[in-house]
């Protein structure tokens, strides 16, 4: 602020976002910025300020409810520039293309990819994460593989570059992450982390692949239900469970993953498959993360309603190497428990 | 042509340009801009195009002599914008902030780098360099694999992330390059190759770690000086020597490239090392590539002269994990013969 108003800049300053970020905050806060004609927005915080902010962005010029741009009823035309002061390594959100809200009325997690959910620059001083806490820092680096895998793990041509960088990006993750359990302030461990984080989610680990986040769309179900659960907590419970249930459709990818990543020297593909899904069930343990639905306190009641929550009803299946409907969905769920 | 003039967009075509730039082709061209009051300039081809055109772009907006721009005599404050479609992969300058030209009349090859250097925009069609020759296609091979290897060999402090993304873009290369001297029609090998020569050279493979490419500034002083000595081949004749000559300074580093990128199993550094070094000039022959100066038809007696334009008349030396002067890059010439 000090900074700031060096400069001579006017502020309006709007404190108060949840993790989760919600449309009833994003609602408020276009309304500012309208009353204040505000010309930018710095988005100061991780993933929840930075997608509140791009909704206000974009809220703040489009001539409709933000959210409208979630449920396809408007495409964004125009948004305010956002810029970032990043204070989190985990949702990639300082330099991707998407944006989530959280509809606490309806109970719906939901989020659109548009150019102008891009920052027009971001700030990252690893520093500035040092006192991220280690649950959150865990959190961090399960969206961060998430984003990576999910794109890895898409049905698509050969795509060896790609792949390789991927397996960068998920390498030095895990090595990360271990080294702060141990040691939160250790800078190398902090700029890489915050580093892969935009890399997992700008696109550069999609190239030439389909970008679609089918884990994601589980978590988002998860997470829309019960606020209390933490996006990345909840993708170390389903990933490796939907792991589990996918792998056996291409046996020689996540044969690949075991290999190049965890250092699987098995030959079979499908030994070497399941001990890289047991490897990173394993790691994601070790950084002090859920592996079941029951260590959020729920039990097999809620399954119905979040397959349900996932599929929009049954109105729709969700894309991995085979197409997930509302059943396999909740086969997945299931193996959650 | 056809697309352009369906799009009524006026054109002034210019042909002509030689590898290893020319700054008499760069004068000419500047001349054609402004008396055509050009508005973009509209690169087809590799690096000689591109980076004939940077200097066409900047010179035809600034009131100086492009040379100055390299000698350091202006800094460039505007530049008509450059778009490309690339035909060759190999220079990385359709992302890169780079630009080399040569003065025949000096007999001396010299770049700059400006963010006016970046293309507005680059259509990468592998398709396109289905044609490039088998030698051609293994120079951009070793241009590529030097940029890489070259910020990758830089004294810095640790970057894990960056360090396994060169790492990666090392091996897709060699793996495209092998696949590419059998079947240069193979599209994924194409595609892999040209994105890889992007990410060599936009600084992803820099981030974190000093851009500075001692093996390209003596390569600078060979094909100033033999102008029939195409860029890549001066490289792979180089870049061994360079790195033998190099590596005791720091084996730890030369043996985790041996280890990661040529799969070396062995314990001691210095052996790991000398077995990458040695894997590389085998890889590199393997292409096609030559392996000493006498390929080129150059004996002793053009040592003292190189070592002398690298130099600048033994006005500088280059940095590496040793400051190299005037005798280093002698003998390091020497290793070449």
């Amino acid at each position: 602020m000090t900074a700031l108003s060096e400069c001579e800049i006017n502020v309006v300053e709007m404190g108060g976002v949840e993790p989760n970020p919600k449309l009833s905050f994003v609602r408020e806060a276009v309304k500012v910025a309208r009353e204040n004609k505000v010309q930018m927005i710095l988005a100061v915080g991780g993933g929840s300020v930075l997608d509140s902010s791009k909704y206000t962005a974009a809220g703040a010029l489009m001539d409709c409810d933000p959210w409208d741009f979630p449920m396809r009823k408007a495409t964004v035309q125009k948004a305010l520039p956002v810029g970032c002061i990043l204070t989190i390594a985990a949702a990639g959100s300082e330099m991707s293309s998407s944006a989530v809200i959280s509809n606490t009325e309806l109970n719906m997690k939901r989020g659109y990819n548009s150019d102008f959910n891009r920052c027009k620059f971001a700030i990252m001083n690893p520093e500035l994460t040092y006192t991220v806490s280690k649950y959150q820092t865990a959190c961090g680096v399960v969206d961060i593989m998430a984003h990576t895998m999910e794109r890895y793990f898409m049905p698509c041509e050969p795509t060896d570059l790609t792949d390789r960088i991927a397996e960068s990006v998920m390498k030095a993750t895990i090595s990360a992450g271990a080294t702060l359990m141990e040691n939160p302030e250790d800078y190398d461990a902090r700029a890489n982390m915050m580093w892969a984080s935009s890399l997992s989610h700008n696109d550069l680990t999609g190239c030439g692949r389909e970008n679609a986040l089918p884990v994601h769309q589980l978590e988002h179900a998860l997470s829309g239900e019960y606020d209390q659960i933490a996006h990345g907590a909840g993708l170390a419970v389903l990933f490796p469970a939907w792991a589990k249930y996918i792998y056996k459709y291409n046996p020689a990818r996540f044969a690949q993953f075991a290999r190049r990543v965890w250092d699987c020297t098995q030959a079979d593909d499908e030994e070497a498959a399941i001990f890289g899904i047991e490897k990173m069930a394993e790691y994601f343990k070790s950084l002090g993360m859920p592996s079941a639905l029951s260590d959020f306190g729920l039990d097999r009641s809620c399954i119905d309603t979040l397959s349900d929550l996932c599929t929009f009803g049954r109105q729709r299946s969700v894309k991995s190497y085979i197409d997930m409907d509302f059943e396999v969905i909740k086969a997945i769920f299931e193996m959650c428990l």
